[in-house]
């Protein structure tokens, strides 16, 4: 017996069998499940995804549950099998039958060693797709090495581009090497199963975290070959726009961006500072960014009587693009998110609520499905067995 | 007459039209164009997308070429288009004919100001995906407000997690704000496109720079949550797991990452301090982040005699996840990044070639189209013209 797919959702009809740990395969899996697909995660017995031990952890009775892993595996089901054990692998071959996409993170190489090769799935399920995401890719001087995060940051330049004026390269405070891999997975994944409709074959997609952090570099790459300067951390400015960074106000420090001419003129206009349209300094973006720090120290100075918020209203009513300097608390009380519904509390433990972040795919006239809170591990055991037709296994495993 | 699809890659068959600018949203439509969609990139007369007058510029004749514009907008054709023109809404409506999917970022309200509601194009073209990136959303009291990559960085918190440990809020050094829109766009586009082909029906797709900041908070929601404490920049450790972050050597520094104890102490011994693993100190995840500076002072001690070249051949033949921190420079002669074929060469004007990012989302087997350079401004004009069976206009317009 197969499993059915679920049956709302943009991506309803698929069903996803998912070997991900930590971050960057459970990141994708998560925003297919948010889209509708079924995704059945398999975890090893006992220890489940390495996830499940980082913290912070919320304490209940004798257990601790990490709301790490909570935050990334809503909308998935767990299974715990042990592939190295032949009555795990028949269980995990039926879920296989069937699965529309198979997701790994392993380092290059395990999944053979574990019996399923790419070859070996193609083989015996010609239009399942596989989706690999790796530290470095599936091929390369440097496949076979293991990855983090930090790793992949600090190897595809984004630390060398982040930081303060003349400071020390910088992580981005979030795991962006894992994210983006995760996303760009999910895109790969989707464009495999579309291809899959016309030809009836399944791909292997091969996602690298070096490689996602490289797309990512934007204009630093053509900076670099057309300026001949490497690159460096320059704070909170743009590197090519200007006034395009934070400002300080009266109270704080809030973002003023004015992204060409005509905007920079408004923007003059909204502070009562037009004089400096006229000043050759500033009468262009290029002019403004080889200025840029004694515009900074005009516009600080227009801002210095005023606070923030009043300073907010005031240029939102001009049409100046501008935003407050949010710290994560900010964030969970701002008006905007809260509408979009990009918080979600779910239930984490008997007596305890933890918020999540909300889908930021939406559809319009289609408001995202309630997720459902993250599994226990092999919390869906007794219920896929059933599904698959294995109960009597179940009792033997 | 309708355009034909183009017939290579894994969403061959797809037409886009974009009449998206500068960042996010032209960041979208080239993963969908690198991956085989036909992007036909709609701008306004003269001046073209904003991107064109963003710097860096490479000379060519009496023209200056935005490298910026150059590195997102590959694999895409251009015609200039007046929307407000009668005679521009002809051959735009022709072009709607044919595409399955418009995307534009807009400030909400601007395409129905035009001419083009939701409901509107959805009751004249009931299978077309429309999918809209603005900085706050289509609904939602922000809705109106403008917004730049800065501003969304800055409101979602990222901000205020990226920078050195006790100093400023940092810009992450990419626009990130921008990208993961886009990335998060292309992957709303396809679901509703896989979705369309169940319903027959097409779906208004709405992502925001802002719900994309807030998507990717990864621990940073659950650390507020359950530790109470709102968190800061802390430089280039990570919140919850170490060692895993920047180390200095003899002549450099590098990443090393131990994310479990097993790897930790796996990691005191390839640098001779197994000592460290009974230290009660560094004994479990918890404790080593607690001291993690005592930790980090211990680990440089251990990396001081050594180059960071002769350390990461050592750790890596150890199998502990560790890298070089690299430049844009470094990233672009990186062995892995160039074999992955990463670093793609296309001309820009006459004489002059330019590098641009390769695409991350590879597929085991099916080496990636040699992508095709970015347009001019309505370089495909003609061709499309007679394509839609609109030469005649040709003349007029």
């Amino acid at each position: 017996m197969k499993l059915q797919a679920r049956s709302s959702g943009p991506l309803s009809g698929l069903v996803v069998v998912d070997l991900t740990r930590v971050l960057a395969g459970p990141y994708c899996t998560m925003i297919l499940a948010d889209l509708g697909a079924r995704v059945i995660k398999v975890e090893i017995p006992e220890k489940g995804d390495d996830a499940r031990q980082v913290g912070p952890f919320v304490a209940e009775g004798e257990e601790a549950i990490s709301a790490y892993f909570f935050s990334i595996n809503r909308n998935k089901e767990s299974i715990a099998l042990d592939l190295k054990r032949a009555e795990d692998r028949v269980v995990f071959d039926r879920l296989l039958e069937s699965a529309d996409i198979l997701v790994e993170n392993f380092t290059p190489g395990t999944l053979s060693r574990l019996g399923y090769s790419w070859e070996k799935l193609h083989r015996e399920h010609p239009r399942l797709v596989l989706a690999s995401i790796s530290g470095f890719g599936q091929t390369g001087p440097y496949r076979d090495l293991p990855a983090y995060d930090m790793v992949v940051q600090a190897m595809g330049g984004l630390l060398s581009l982040t930081g303060e004026e003349g400071g020390v390269p910088t992580r981005v405070g979030v795991s962006i090497g894992d994210l983006a891999a995760g996303m760009f997975a999910a895109i790969g994944i989707q464009a495999a199963v579309f291809e899959r409709i016309r030809t009836s074959v399944g791909k292997h997609v091969d996602v690298a975290m070096l490689d996602s952090q490289v797309a990512l570099l934007e204009n630093a790459l053509a900076r670099l070959q057309v300026d001949k300067r490497t690159p460096a951390p320059i704070g909170s400015r743009h590197p090519s726009i200007t006034p395009f960074g934070l400002f300080q106000a009266l109270d704080g420090q809030l973002v003023v961006a004015a992204g060409n001419d005509a905007m920079f003129v408004k923007l003059c206009d909204a502070l009562g500072t037009v004089h400096l349209c006229d000043d050759p300094r500033f009468s262009t973006n290029a002019a403004r960014c080889e200025h840029h720090s004694d515009l900074k120290r005009q516009i600080d100075a227009a801002l210095a009587s005023r606070s923030v918020g009043s300073w907010l209203e005031h240029l939102r009513a001009a049409g100046i693009p501008c935003g407050s300097l949010n710290d994560v608390e900010d964030v969970m009380s701002d008006p905007q998110v809260i509408a979009r519904g990009m918080l979600v509390e779910l239930p984490i433990g008997r007596d305890r609520r933890l918020k999540v972040a909300g889908n930021p795919i939406q559809f319009a006239g289609s408001p995202p499905a309630r997720p459902i809170r993250a599994p226990r591990l092999d919390e869906h055991r007794s219920a896929l067995l059933q599904e698959l037709g294995l109960e009597g296994a179940a009792t033997v495993l």
